[in-house]
């Protein structure tokens, strides 16, 4: 009968590891260790992704520096490229929390990498001495350079699909801006009726928010863009050729396609945490704002009869079993659900950053953890809020048109013309009364028709005055 | 020309300290080392005098045991007894916000007595020969235990105004459920009409929120009552004589009049926050309730033409020089910002608890001055909750009648009557041609006047139904 | 050919739904609308058993009231039992973060039981006809209590393995403070050294925290343990029979083994979170205290030459490529970042909280993912901490005895026998010299050898001083 | 008898006000409504200095537009640079906590601008039909865009003095960085030893942390000098001038010397609070950092004799009363705590920025609150760190250089010249024996002394290798 494991060492000794997985005995104590989540790093392609593009480029810089030769090279970069293409992700199995500030990560890379590198030299699985894990893929390296080289990668990767999903949210709110442009309604402070607007005027200010967010996630990448590889250990670069993190940065920004740059202090960068802290938040600042989004959309579609009323959100579930022709604004409220995890994993990411101590922070694997959750979650949100939601809202003219012009607000309107008291005299009596200002203005002739026409024109209303 | 400044002596060397004041060299230092708030210890009354008893009563306990002489005891004993009554807060001049988990505030505590006592004795300030801020008023101490319990007893004051504050909205709000039970309103989930129910019933939810939270916090000061007098430095009470413990604390109890329990490990309690973090969960809870209910009041109240109007807020200022007439609802609106403040503080003492190392957490400060903040402006918030809104909430009566009147959310209570198909029918149609519920039923003879009648009754509507 | 889906209706359509699945047209909606996280909610065994709980509790209750014929009420209890023994977990497809106020988890249940019934009775499924997830199934019943209900107990079966883990962990701690009690160290506050206690006393420290915050746990659940079973839209009980409520809740609290209360007042039960936020704000407790002791086990064991080097933690994998013979504290470092990611967890569950609106909390979902992710990772946290770290750990004796015996601390011991002028001078000497204060001591005379060696025995160092 | 007040009139009626104030009617009401922290928006010079200017600059560009007269328009400029310079602070009595959007801190800005205004002109205060605090002082303007235009002016002043205090942190570092680039150490990892670096690149890593986060809060200012003056109530511009905005910012900024720039959506800009958000997710950032650069310190400084001991903070003061000689880093320790602070006021400013609702935030008085004492206690941190720390450290030479040359961590460096293998032996037996690595290699004749001498030398071992 075969033996259906091999046998690998490490420094705590000899263990058995099953034939047919391309991890080692590194990853195995990892998975012994730490039964937590039930996630595995595998679950997050961008980051597998990155991971085999900094080997990659690692192996290629190896090469040129004349310290790997070619065959084995070749071998690493060949594994790293069928990786990258989306293969053996289901080798990655260390869960996404982890202790070890990423090192059971770079392990778990280093020895599917090897088992697949030696598969392609037509080795057995496990046979090190032809290609080693730590020796030959991992030359030049240390978890601490190639863990957050990859994960600021990885992010790049994340957050382009973030800004294509607001991008999408965005448009989706400037159209609505124009369908609405001509809706004029009452604007609001404080819960309390203020002065009219257009409705066009109320969903622009959305696609201005979404804009100005994706500006800041923008400028946030270039903080990420920023990498430690070749520091090493601690960021002295010991162990490295002079010319290698140089070379390996140019080489890592070619195949990945992103313009990385070296950092100026290597040993700052290594234990510095302060990029993930500004990128979390403002993804918590993107959060804030969505939520704050939905808020309103709730808001105003909120009733029909006993509330805002004014828009209708697009009908996606029945909303109780209770309540015959019930609708619920659910993807509004799924959106608020994703903020409010977001804002959480900004305190999670904070106080991992804060924790990090002297060479090192140990505590990198919560901070990629927590930034993946944000990044894809949001994704999803903006997504389902542009396709499920926003692209199907109405607006209900006719009552918006009424409510303006029984609008007790339209008097702020009258006051350049009939001046502070007897505005405070017609928007009083409108409330009381239950009638329009215009209607109170003209009865007592304060202003005439025209010029009423005139100043209650939309137009107006809604924007500074003219000289 | 006479000298208005007195030498004083510590490990660093000689200082001079105005003549007129009744701190010394330890509290000058801390005043130069803490120039960060502006804000003075002396400014927390409850902490001032809670330091006033402990010293009080391990004055008396260390008499009592025969270690401190009577004449020096009772004039230190006398001098805590004036400060417990108000006398020379202004002297204390540490900031609240400072290095050293508490040893400032314990030897500003310890050289205000030691002088006012030297001054009752007859002595001149500073001269410590007589009467010793250290040896003797310090005696059997150590700031690691008169600090933290200090802070307890003086939580265990500031919480009894809190639930008194609590207390008062509590009852205003079980006012207002009585006040408005006979009124029918439109109850709403995910800001969607659902069925009826009364405002009653609305604000009796508001009044047993409250009541529970008032619970919560009376469990919170049961943790809070467990002290580690007699710990010393790190809980191993050393050079502390073995009945000084147990009798300083009963003493402290009979003092203060609050039953305080020696902790049962003193090495685990020196160094433990469990009881600030818990006590401060607690704070966030009730933080959370009010700004709810805030948010709600100010929903209620929204329009007066483009919300819900169904509740009137007390006006309490104008609420905008450009818009005649607009009134807003300040007060919730400065109850839910001290409610984000107790949060935020929250989430500072988490952080300032976690931080804590070995024998001891030296960020005490920080958690004391965060947990006063929240206990003291959530009582200024309830205050003004209670007197300046809440108490003169008046209720739209007809406005809410008529809403429940011609609601579609009246079609679920015909289910038993009419069926789920006909149901539907009715609370479709009725949103539809804006008809009630009731007309379109009768017109189609579906149910008789009668029954109707009895089944559209407010008692019937708003509860289960009787076999 | 045959067809392989079936056609379910709902108020937006008609939709196919594949013959295989015991899901409908609701959950088909949902898996639609929230793709999110990619977690099902039947990836938490302890919520869908509750679920399935609830649902057989009402069925109970519905048939002893006469509203469901016996044969359908066997049915859909017999399918409830199943799915508590593990059955079709599977099916439970919605995302875990989910709008609608748990409406979309309450319709998956209450749709996979119906199938699952109906095929008990012989009818295939989707034939609603013959037994109906909302009019059978969800009889007497709205999401808005069934779903609370459900989240509290299956909270309780959650917390169940949780503290079972740190018991497991306080004893741990208890049996090393056993083994350590004749341990001498030198204790520490603010990581400056301080005066001897026993390694055994700070272990013990360690197992208290734990045994008091199991107590804080148990006290949680019993807030956890009131639901708002029969309170259906939104509390008021409309269309539910008067006995329901309570009958329903003795059922439930039979079958699960688990002693429920029934709320005072629904309406208050069924818009209040507070429980949650209480829950979590203990679950933050625990997890500020495993988090400062891991950060003291990782501080007592750093080094190893250049570290405190007090204790050693078991080895549990290579720590790096490129140091050879580096081991890392890997296990609390793990427990670290459970901790950070608790506590934001947490302030996203305040959060949430605070957002609820009126007679709901529409965000109850993601108050729920939250609070499962907590428990659960610290429950797998406190398990490899314990089983990984702790049950391992050596002390390094001689070091230890050695720091001690050349301790300037031990100074503070000699106060009330030679003075604290000697004191001090002792103190200086030691440090400036590298000699033991002892030895300073007995060399000046100050002391004879018989009356040190008392003095410094390690009963009399670590403990208040007997008369 | 003289009457000692006057009588002032609002919508609720007439109140008197003390003739010898400065403030009237509406201010009194809001003091009335507010009493919550004690502390008066005079206490933030800042933000009444920018509240002046901004006044200033409305009213010059009134006058420019003929819309004030000149009369009245230099009384009230006269009034505002007066303000600017420091007068009348104490008559800004509305609470820092404050409902009303800040609308109680225009109208306490308007009523004193208006009386002292009155008192150039030779009127009575109160007289305001002479020169009236809403027409004449608030002209063209709304609480709603003077408030946060305010605010944002005086954030920039407040930052720079935060900028000028971490400008001299980081030359202090950077000073100790050269005056320690000699003095070779060990670097850790996960606080376990790992290779040799110098104390100089230890420190100047915080030199550079404190540079990028200088950096960092520049980008954030540039965010802040986005203003919407001339927004009024929701950002319409409803009743200004079309040509009143960019004149009125553009005089703004010549009076104040910043740069503002007009917001390009001034609806969006009314109620958006992402810039505040944004730029406290910043100050949270340098409070990450100046918290783990103070933990370092506190680690690096641990001891004396049981902890790290690598380096020596100056004494501050005398750290206990009961252990003889102790000192304790308590200017870290009081940075700490600041952080903390920082930390959770960034969550108050994320709630309430997420509360914002449809065309107004009416939340930001506790978002200022927050921040102002966000950027004032980061500002004293900065310095008492620099002052009474930074600048007087000292290191432990002759230790450290001990450390390194018996370090087991020194084999790294060997491996490229003996072999992983040899190197593990190597480390494994300095640890076992103590006797250090280049003694047992030497011993065992792996390499020569010259070339140790020469791979073990300081620029060799804390760097890449030259080629």
């Amino acid at each position: 009968m075969e033996k259906n494991t091999r046998t690998e060492h490490d420094l705590l000794g000899d263990r058995e590891v099953p034939n047919n997985v391309y991890w080692g005995v590194h990853t195995l104590r990892a998975v012994e260790n730490y039964a937590i989540s039930g996630q595995p790093i595998g679950a997050i392609p961008a980051l597998i992704r990155a991971l085999a593009l900094v080997k990659q480029a690692a192996a290629k810089t190896n090469r040129k520096l004349g310290l790997l030769d070619p065959q084995r090279a070749e071998a690493i970069e060949a594994a790293c490229v069928d990786i990258q293409h989306g293969r053996l992700h289901d080798q990655f199995v260390v869960d996404v929390i982890q202790g070890g500030a990423g090192t059971s990560t770079n392990m778990n890379a280093n020895e599917v990498i090897a088992n697949l590198a030696l598969e392609k030299l037509g080795w057995p699985k496990g046979h090190y001495s032809a290609l080693h894990p730590l020796n030959d893929v991992n030359m030049s390296q240390s978890t601490n350079d190639v863990y957050p080289t990859a994960l600021k990668l990885a992010l790049v990767f994340a957050i382009d699909s973030l800004l294509e999903a607001m991008e999408g949210l965005r448009a989706a709110f400037a159209a609505k801006a124009e369908e609405f442009s001509d809706v004029l309604k009452i604007g609001r402070t404080q819960l309390q009726d203020a002065v009219p607007m257009t409705l066009g005027q109320e969903f622009s200010t959305y696609a201005v928010m979404m804009h100005e967010d994706i500006d800041r996630l923008r400028e946030a990448i270039a903080l990420i863009r920023e990498v430690n590889l070749g520091a090493t250990a601690i960021g002295t670069g010991i162990n490295t050729d002079i010319r290698y993190a140089k070379l390996a940065t140019e080489t890592l920004s070619e195949l990945s396609g992103v313009a990385l740059v070296p950092a100026h202090n290597l040993i700052e960068a290594t234990q510095d945490t302060g990029a993930f802290v500004q990128l979390s938040g403002v993804l918590k600042r993107v959060a804030c704002k969505l939520s704050k989004v939905c808020n309103d959309l709730r808001l105003l579609s909120s009733g029909p009869q006993a509330g805002f009323n004014e828009i209708n959100l697009p009908e996606r579930a029945a909303g109780s079993s209770i309540m015959p022709g019930k609708v619920n604004p659910v993807i509004p409220e799924v959106v608020n659900q994703i903020a409010f995890e977001v804002i959480g994993n900004d305190m999670t990411i904070t106080m991992a950053s804060e924790a990090g101590q002297l060479q090192l922070n140990a505590f990198e694997p919560i901070i990629a953890h927590s930034l993946f959750k944000s990044i894809e979650h949001l994704t999803a949100g903006c997504r389902t809020l542009t396709d499920n939601c926003v692209t199907g809202i109405t607006a209900n003219r006719d009552m918006l048109a009424e409510r303006v012009r029984v609008s007790a607000g339209l008097a702020t309107a009258l006051n350049p013309h009939i001046g502070y008291e007897n505005a405070t005299w017609a928007a009083r009596e409108a409330l009381r009364t239950g009638r329009s200002v215009a209607e109170l203005v003209l009865e007592r002739g304060l202003m005439a028709q025209d010029m009423l026409d005139t100043v209650l024109r939309a137009d107006v209303l809604t924007a500074p005055r003219a000289v």
